[in-house]
């Protein structure tokens, strides 16, 4: 019912300054967090000037245009070492080659400001499929994963659709899950006996960096905590770092001088710990600072957790994960351009939530609307009065502004959160993004005022 | 005790002609059917000049070198066309753009000289992950899939090992799976109820174009009759069709111009019989014939299985299988150069086939070893005597001639197979590969007189 409403409305929509290619990549964003039926718009030929698609949490097309080039450089360069660019079209090693996982280890370590071992490193196709293969070596369907709530709405839609591991939902609070809650259901949790192969109870999966939806960042004392947690309950945190290079916190003097985002948890198991064992994987990706068509991510994980993980069918029948992308984006990283790369998206970033988050609270403060204040990542997290629903928001919203977003309640495995939004500043240009939040708050501005009249 | 055996066998191996990559690739492969440590002969740098691994199913570096310079041509023309390279970099459209899957459909279309309909494809990672994607779509680990007895070797070891789903062994007949027995095990299968989302009650997994191990082509009566039995019990049947363009059949008049291979399985499941449903999945790769570095792959398969499997978890978060690289090999495949590529693999293993085998049937035909003779692909499956085991030629062969090659029981989820031995062709150029297989015919006839003397 709501669903086909939606379709209703989309069949109304004005839209032509996007070319084919992000039709269809819109399109498939919007099937990704509103389940509308593949190559809908591209079909239809919908998407036309002037609608603004705010759930799209992918990069914007001049960004693209830009790596476009570097890729290009770094084969012409690859191309000039005959023997080596045969060699990338060979079946890889594991748990990556080693150049990849060098060049991966020095990006990193500079946009962590904190030492990232290539020997902690395994290549993955980037983190959507880097987590799947996490679920699958470790756990079966009966197993329990802790989650947060709200948590990523793609993972949180599919895991419910399609039952791949029982969740257990545990509340953010603004430095992180709630510990407490968590402590409890770890009492709760059924007895599973552990061994080499299998070595976890349960899984939990974390955004502990800038994490989407909220934008909250874990504090210190709760990353100590869950890997206190973790040894004690043997449990394998998976954490989706993938805005971790994405900080935009700088000081007013200097403010395109970013600081570091605070410390990942991976860092937090302590290899020289007394009772260390290894319970921790940040599941990376390039996809939100380099391209996300690349499909290359890593895992910086346990000894234990990566000997296990290229021990299976695909990694050896299929010779590591894309050894040719992977040493592309190794000469591309290893140029030194990504990281020039990344602080452009910082202060693009930075300028974009400044102007939607002042936006959104200058037109709608004053009807208890707010908004999160992140420091880094892509998302924006908008609460509206209890008593109004996203849905009706986006109702309005896409019939009369042209503008789209994610619901909340596709953020939370127990459809909770119907009163929030989720905006991604990742895709628009700033003068665009503010255009569609202008037609957005209008939208909220009348739902509350109807609702109000009734 | 075998393992420990191999190892210190490994470390006499004198052998430098091949390069650091090389090494990594070869190890790699090692990996892949021996379950040597990781990064073994990397470590030890023990692979060195005169070490002939006939075991390595993969391209040889000329040929991969060659490759290169059609990616780089094909970066550069996508460079061109600003826009489209940026799109190329962006999450995919599913079940995969329509450019790839277009030009994917026009080259196996004129490779098969059948019609391959764009439509009916989805891109894949490659074949290893497309065949693990299925099982894991459509059953759990209590399910039943009938496999080939022989099959392909890392399969049969990773499924035992990893049980990730159970098997039913078939015996292969010279022209495909014995359907006597087959048809028995069916009428044995438990009942299991199918739905949408479940729609199959066992699979199937087979190699129906020249069989890896065997060389074994299906016959059109078996293909119709598998169809007819899936269509019956509701299987779903995987082909791994990785090896269809590599057809070495042509007429001694004009001995470049090849055949066909015959018809793909998948093509006998009609979709304008009264009783089609969608049974057949044919799991393509463009490992073989173009590189396996670029983890780039196809199904060709029913509307509901595509529908099915782009609608999960890691096809819509990751935005479809590798966009940038498929984009990549679509503009490398309009180009036609793969199209003489195959055409010189063809001319190139032919030739190395044919050699392989007058080798091993003049040194060994008297002790009564036999050769397969297959009409394409990658192997060869020799049959030793019944009382000579593979193992016992490994031990001799590493030793003395630095030979080794897959030990046919590995081909077998239940261990049969311990007289026979699989040798690969694509890695060697002819006369190396030669001087390898003399060596091997060699440690066969010391391990045979030896037996015979006892
Ligand atoms: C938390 C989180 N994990 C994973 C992904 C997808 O990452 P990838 O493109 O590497 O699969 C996203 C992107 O939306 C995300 O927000
Ligand atoms: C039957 C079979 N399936 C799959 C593969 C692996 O294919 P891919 O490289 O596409 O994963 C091979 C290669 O050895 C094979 O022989």
């Amino acid at each position: 019912m709501k669903l086909r409403q939606i379709l209703t409305i989309s069949v109304k929509l004005k839209v032509s300054f996007l070319n084919k290619r992000c039709i269809s990549t819109i399109n498939n964003h919007l099937n990704r967090e509103m389940s509308l039926p593949r190559n809908y718009f591209e079909n239809t030929g919908l998407l036309k000037e002037g609608h603004y698609n705010l759930q799209v949490g992918a990069p914007g097309s001049k960004d693209l245009a830009k790596i476009a080039t570097y890729f290009e450089a770094a084969t012409e360069s690859l191309s000039k070492s005959d023997k080596r660019f045969g060699e990338t079209l060979q079946y890889g090693t594991m748990p990556g080659d080693k150049f990849v996982c060098d060049e991966v280890a020095k990006f990193l370590s500079r946009q962590y400001g904190q030492t990232v071992q290539s020997g902690d490193l395994m290549i993955t196709p980037g983190a959507s499929m880097g987590l799947l293969i996490l679920i699958r070596r470790f756990t079966n369907p009966d197993d329990n994963m802790f989650v947060e709530n709200p948590t990523y709405p793609v993972f949180a839609k599919y895991v419910t659709a399609d039952k791949f591991i029982k969740t257990v939902p545990i509340p953010m609070e603004k430095d992180g899950m709630d510990l407490k809650v968590l402590q409890e259901k770890l009492e709760a949790l059924p007895k599973k006996e552990v061994s080499k192969r299998w070595p976890f109870r349960a899984l939990m999966y974390v955004i502990p960096t800038h994490h989407n939806p909220t934008g909250v960042n874990y504090s210190p004392e709760k990353c100590r905590k869950i890997v206190e947690l973790a040894r004690k309950y043997n449990l394998l945190v998976i954490c989706d770092d993938v805005y971790n290079a994405l900080n935009y916190v700088s000081s007013p003097s200097n403010p395109t001088k970013f600081e570091f985002s605070p410390q990942r948890l991976f860092a937090y198991d302590k290899k020289d710990d007394a009772d260390y064992q290894g319970n921790v994987v940040s599941n990376g990706t390039l996809s939100k600072i380099v391209a996300p068509g690349l499909r290359v991510g890593w895992y910086e994980a346990p000894k234990r957790v990566i000997d296990s993980l290229q021990d299976t069918y695909d990694a050896v029948s299929g010779g590591g994960y894309n050894p040719y992308v992977s040493n592309l984006t190794a000469e591309v990283l290893k140029s030194g351009k990504i990281d020039e790369h990344v602080q452009h998206l910082r202060v693009a970033h930075k300028e974009r939530m400044a102007a939607v988050i002042s936006t959104v609270e200058t037109k709608l403060g004053k009807y208890g609307v707010t908004i999160s204040h992140p420091e880094g990542g892509y998302f924006l997290w908008i609460k509206l009065p209890e008593n109004i629903s996203s849905a009706e928001v986006l109702s309005d919203s896409s019939k009369n502004e042209n503008v789209t977003f994610v619901k909340g309640e596709i953020a939370s495995v127990v459809g909770d959160f119907s009163n929030y939004i989720r905006l991604s500043i990742a895709y628009y240009e700033c003068a665009e993004m503010v255009k569609g939040v202008e037609g957005l708050c209008r939208s909220i501005e009348r739902t509350i005022n109807l609702k109000n009249r009734l």
